[in-house]
């Protein structure tokens, strides 16, 4: 950390500042500038916040100089993690694309999509349950009716299911049935659940808060590993921006600077970062060249009668179309589908 | 809804659009301009979403005519809804000050700020026993010790109390120890914690995300009525902008929209609105100007060693002096305090 | 400046930007704790940004310490100060209220709105004769013509008269027939006519542009002030959010943080920070309430009619009424109208 | 245009909404709902805006049906258009690289970087000799010797050469020396300068700002359009978003949007989109996947001795591996380098 002092700070100002530095257990270090004295704040700074030492009077402003995550980070950690979930290995060589339908609607409905998306190549299947709905006109998920589907789909298909769990009491209900628990962008600073997941073994893939800062996310993430789960992967579904002609604004940006900060696998969702299906198909390439391990996408059988998100939604044969163009970029980045 | 069809959309492709809505119940209404076909759907439109009819071929967009939300807004529920606590009204003609630490950290600090807050003309007191942190390694809050603090300190000062809610499974345990749950920003859509709320009777304030809109407020407050509890405030605390000078955007034109808009009452937080104890007195001073029917503020006796949100909180003689100034605002604007 | 060295930074990538440092005029101040090695720059920092040292090896960051604005802070020149134009006195004791319709139209709309402005206590007349607009079809403003009834305006109500500059090439032309030069939002940072107004002696209003940060309309400021030109007025409009309930997100926050910045005046313009004349009034006494030196407010007598922002004019009548709001929340925070 | 009335418009109300929409020569289209009359306006709405009929009293909001722009809309230029410049073709199958310095510097820093992005296997120069900088006291560009630079540039090594112009009065200057006029985020809106523009016949690259929506940056197209230059480029180069970790966030969904809505070549500018010259290779292998036309690169053979954007720009052996990574992106994509 380090703290500027304003520029008609006292001596006994800096004193305050310099006692409770200390008392914290870290050391101090003045630098006296031409017109301002700057503090350093020597030792692991990351329990403290800047907005404490802001409370004090005759300070500036003061501002970390450690990112605030530490088992998340890959200078700790500095090769990739890989998570593996019944002999698919997200993280590695090979990209992973994850696909089904946005919700659970009716038995016949995710057969379809599942034997179609596995045909298309497919290695997961999605699909809600529980779904978080703006409305509360709207449709909220077959609850635990879908999560029974699922874990047919998941047996007939032998692929495994990733599915949303939206609140800590249904954790371990929902980990019966699925193989990567989904923490939803509303959730992503919902503490309790993520403390919950943080205890139980099974992966986890979060997703970047539509409000939320790349650095909120590793944090997001720090509390699941820090509970003891490592197993996590993180996921860019788009952030909140003054555009409009898009739903969310997809931050590719986001996949590189993630893949430089973590140790931990990173996907994309073009479904959501984008809300229209027509942009799905190059997102989803844009996130591969720019070195994503992942996809997870929309598909429905029948887009115009779907329960919810239908407008971003693929149809079968244009997902299949799409996986061929991304498995083309990924071998033009070195690496497979 | 208005839905706007693409410039060469074909008959087949609006018959579709036209016959999906009759099956859902609407009556669809046709005009066709120069370039564009335009159908209007008549009904009730709020169940659907524009994105429904966005997955048919050859739609260029969706649009909503109706406000999505229905029991918070003011065209059904034309007069003023006043929430009422022992003795305090909440969205009458007079201002309230709810007031407090961040965080309940001690039986002295609360006691001492509490005392304090009730001298300065506060009515309602404030602190947090479950506390939503961004980092795992920060002050997590007392917890239930907090809860037991607060509710000495609502029977000894005779001030009702509001505190946190984080997880649809406290939502019993809270409400037996206060007397306004807050759904912290962070939470505005956990449907779960929405749901839990709505089930019980007692008043909640709803914080607006950091990057919430006015109309998904709304709809989160919808959520809490529809399932039973009309006894809900709402509360502007600042949303993200890519401003950075301060810690959010306090948005004042919130204020006059919510008035509008909703017959809730609406509560401004200066504190979180603006991040830096400076500025809160002229921000509640402008929140008040702008038609709010109460504040909530930050008050710590010591803020350089408060747990949590020291920078922002107010020192008990600063905060007597912002209670004087906002008294005069109020009275300026034809209220009291 | 701090430069937050890399990890893994190595004493060769830590020497050579010393060496910069050096070079540059500085003194470097190394620090190393127990995972980063910080680098402090001792000197006036300003000409040198922090990108410059982002581009050397083994930098992570660099953050300046020191604000980049000099002539326009309120640290070097901590008197407020106050513009003098024909009597009228802008960042004194009294707030002044600048008004008119948004384009100059014809000299009969001019006339009776001028009359009617002045009338319900205005000091200032507005209007527009150079339009910036969004559509190269919308109404372009009347130009010449409109400058040309400004000044018969002016001189028949004995009152100043602010209107828009939008090129370097015409600021001689726009300050024969005006008082206060405004640069609106979108040419914030248009480089040439900030650098053309600072080489004239007329005051200058300066908006902030609806995507700027606080420090850069300080910036844009200085480049003004550098050139010459110290009669500089600051205008926060609103700016630019995910929020689509108003045109504009007012920052409310920007007022009192620009008068603790910076000495010079801060008007606060309502009409463009909301978009909506219902909305107008509550942001002008919210703004006064937070301590703007002044109001920049549209008036039209038949806004269904004018060529240009109708939705956000201020009917005389309601701008009358709204001018005795403000007046008494002046009074309420000591000043006078 | 669609009208929505308020729920209690009287019919008076909605009558004098009828009587303006025939009175500018339009239809109007009465659609009573339960809740709501909805008045469509049929013609060809574009030279109106929607403020124009909030503006009257009863009317909630109005709504375009049709985009705002025409000449740049791919509605009505179905083909793809192709700008040529010196036997370069700018929109056809290929994809297009410009590279070069930031700033021109001295002979010696142009002339090595032209002859490095050259052999690279850059088609087109860059390098600013016209800078806007955000602080008085940077570096503003070396003007007309900048321009005379890279004239000698453009001839010793058979490029094209594009260059800023910050002021409609240096359009014919620059002309003389450039073969793509490029207009910046800053001035994206500056009318004066997308007017003159507009009246050459040289090729114009427009920036985004970086607070514009894509509907905005189609209109300021649109501007140079309609004043006769049609040999426009239109480059998507970061947004601004509360995201910090980035310069800007690179809006990748803007390439496929563009690609819909208009026939202008769409360039991507990974340097300014990023910030940081790590992120470079990465989003530029994203925008090509994505659709993007060309890419404008900034290179430098010093970067920590460039007297701007340093750490954005790569060194020449970074820039020919990027340019190999891209054009395998480019042939997965069925295009070419």
């Amino acid at each position: 950390m380090v703290i500027v002092m304003k520029l008609n700070a006292t001596s006994e100002e800096i004193a305050s500042v310099v006692e409770n530095i200390e008392s914290l257990g870290f050391k101090a270090h003045l630098s006296r500038g031409e017109e301002r004295t700057v503090i350093g704040v020597i030792g692991d700074e990351r329990p403290v916040e800047p907005e404490h030492f802001e409370a004090f009077a005759g300070v500036e402003r003061a501002v970390r100089i450690l990112h605030p995550f530490k088992l998340t980070s890959r200078d700790f950690h500095p090769e990739d993690s890989v998570v593996k979930i019944n002999g698919v290995s997200i993280g590695a060589q090979s990209v992973i694309v994850m696909a089904g339908p946005c919700s659970v609607e009716t038995r016949e409905q995710l057969m379809m999509t599942a034997a179609a998306v596995k045909d298309a190549g497919a290695h997961i299947l999605r699909g809600g349950a529980f779904k978080p709905r703006t409305s509360p006109y709207s449709f909220q998920g077959l609850g635990l009716k879908g999560l029974e589907l699922l874990r047919e789909a998941r047996e007939q298909l032998k692929m495994p299911v990733i599915t949303e769990v939206m609140s800590s009491q249904d954790v371990t209900l929902v980990a019966q049935y699925a193989d990567i628990l989904q923490i939803g962008a509303r959730n992503m600073q919902n503490f309790a659940l993520l403390h919950a997941v943080g205890e139980i073994q099974k992966p986890v893939m979060l997703k970047r808060g539509m409000m939320s800062t790349i650095e909120e996310l590793l944090m997001a993430a720090e509390y699941i590993l820090s509970h003891g789960n490592a197993r996590v992967m993180l996921c860019e579904r788009g952030i909140r921006t003054f555009e409009t002609a898009t739903r969310n604004t997809f931050d590719i940006n986001a996949i590189p600077v993630l893949k430089t900060l973590t140790h931990l696998p990173v996907i994309a969702d073009p479904s959501h970062g984008t809300g229209k299906w027509e942009l799905v198909a190059p997102i989803a390439r844009a996130a591969v060249a720019a070195g994503a391990d992942g996809l997870i996408v929309e598909v429905h059988c029948d887009p115009a009668h779907a329960l919810s998100d239908g407008a971003q939604s693929l149809k079968p044969e244009k997902f299949t179309r799409m996986v061929e163009q991304v498995r083309r970029v990924a071998e033009a980045v070195g690496r497979t589908i």
